[in-house]
């Protein structure tokens, strides 16, 4: 399908930095919300890595991630303590300067409304050379995007924040469309229906979901809206077929 | 420090299979559940990927991780459906046959009672040979093991009974020992005492977290009980000293 004044579809990783999440001390709550994010405004994420807080280690994802994606979101590491250890990270990973950024001291300056900061609120001023700043409304310590990283804080509400400032800087794509269809049945007894669906149509992406009980959830996804409708009206009739009752079928966003 | 019969901590990767994570349509809950499984048992999880349902991409990852780390554990994409191809991408990162296992063939027919599968459930017989079977005591469906790889199913419940077949089989190590402190003052007020700390105790790994609101959270993780007290002493110390209130001192299991 082609359409006219339509730009190539980016995609994206999300790092996130953070031995709390390994350990199961703290249960991740930003994948969820930056999948929906991406998904919202027409960008691809791909890939998703939570890695420690070690700073060998987050270079060279860093380094591994902004080669095979368009844009790098990090989440996490650009506190206060010893061990944020993001900025240095990106630092070296991009082989450029850490220094106190003479705007991020402003900025935590005036959220404090203190005349200087404490070793450790100056701690967060140290930006990588050349990045430029992504306010942070909440607490004041901004995060920084260099080339196509992003770097954001880890806590849900600051880092939600931040998604707010970077979205317009971010060449969105066309949207994908969707719609859903649950169906009453477990998964083997539409498994070939669907594939032979999914093989009429390579722009369409057929997925199918176990439900908890004998439901299942089939998502078909699409920037192609005719080739979506022709496909989940031959899923609908699939499903109409098999004579269960409770389908529902919902145009969704997702 | 030195223990006798220690025996060296194995560590692991967790690679989660499924684009409806990616796309934010369905919110992960295998990530702290397998974290708290590997902290129980003494395997240190250092790194989670979530990988989009694409047969290169996964063959990639599973390749990557299983040479970097002990154990590799995978969920999702094991069921019937066209878009569930974890058993092909492991089979060919190994470079061996997929086979119908005739095993597996009557682990999901003794579970159904039926006398012949359908092919959507026959499909969850193909494994990569050479592998052992992990059951399904939920669906019936099983998963597998090959080398370090174990390829565990995507839905919680089914994922759950799986890890509890598969912790004898691993090689479990000491319990890290922890110890957290919830002090009412936000990160940079504890910022230098903490790294002063962190520097004197190098097998003492010491993370502070914020909370919501002026609460911060400082944990400390060790093997070694005694380096664990005293460091936790220091903590305390130096928290006593900023005249809070509402500091909580809990000895934690994670």
């Amino acid at each position: 399908m082609s359409h006219q004044n339509l730009k190539p579809r980016k995609n994206a990783a999300l790092l996130i930095i953070g031995d709390e999440i390994l350990s199961g001390q703290t249960k991740d709550e930003n994948i969820n919300t930056i999948a929906l994010f991406c998904t919202n405004i027409g960008i691809d994420l791909k890939e998703v890595r939570i890695a420690a807080d070690e700073l060998e280690n987050i270079i060279i994802s860093i380094n591994e991630l902004r080669k095979n994606y368009d844009y790098v979101f990090s989440t996490g590491g650009i506190g206060p303590t010893h061990d944020d250890i993001t900025a240095d990270a990106i630092a070296k990973a991009f082989n450029v300067e850490l220094e106190i950024n003479a705007d991020a001291k402003a900025m935590l300056l005036n959220h404090s409304g203190d005349k200087q900061l404490s070793e450790g609120r100056l701690r967060m001023a140290r930006i990588p050379k050349g990045a430029t700043l992504i306010k942070n409304n909440v607490t004041g310590a901004p995060g920084f995007i260099i080339k196509n990283v992003y770097a954001m804080a880890g806590v849900p509400i600051i880092m939600q924040d931040m998604l707010k400032s970077i979205a317009p800087l971010l060449v969105q794509g066309e949207r994908i469309l969707s719609n859903k269809i649950m169906v009453g049945v477990g998964e083997s007894k539409i498994a070939l229906g669907l594939e032979k669906i999914q093989k009429a149509f390579e722009n369409v992406k057929i997925g199918s979901y176990p439900q908890m009980g004998k439901f299942s959830s089939i998502i078909l996804r699409s920037n192609d809206k005719i080739a979506l409708e022709k496909s989940t009206k031959l899923v609908q009739s699939m499903v109409d077929e098999l004579h269960v009752e409770n389908n529902i079928i919902l145009p969704s966003r997702i």
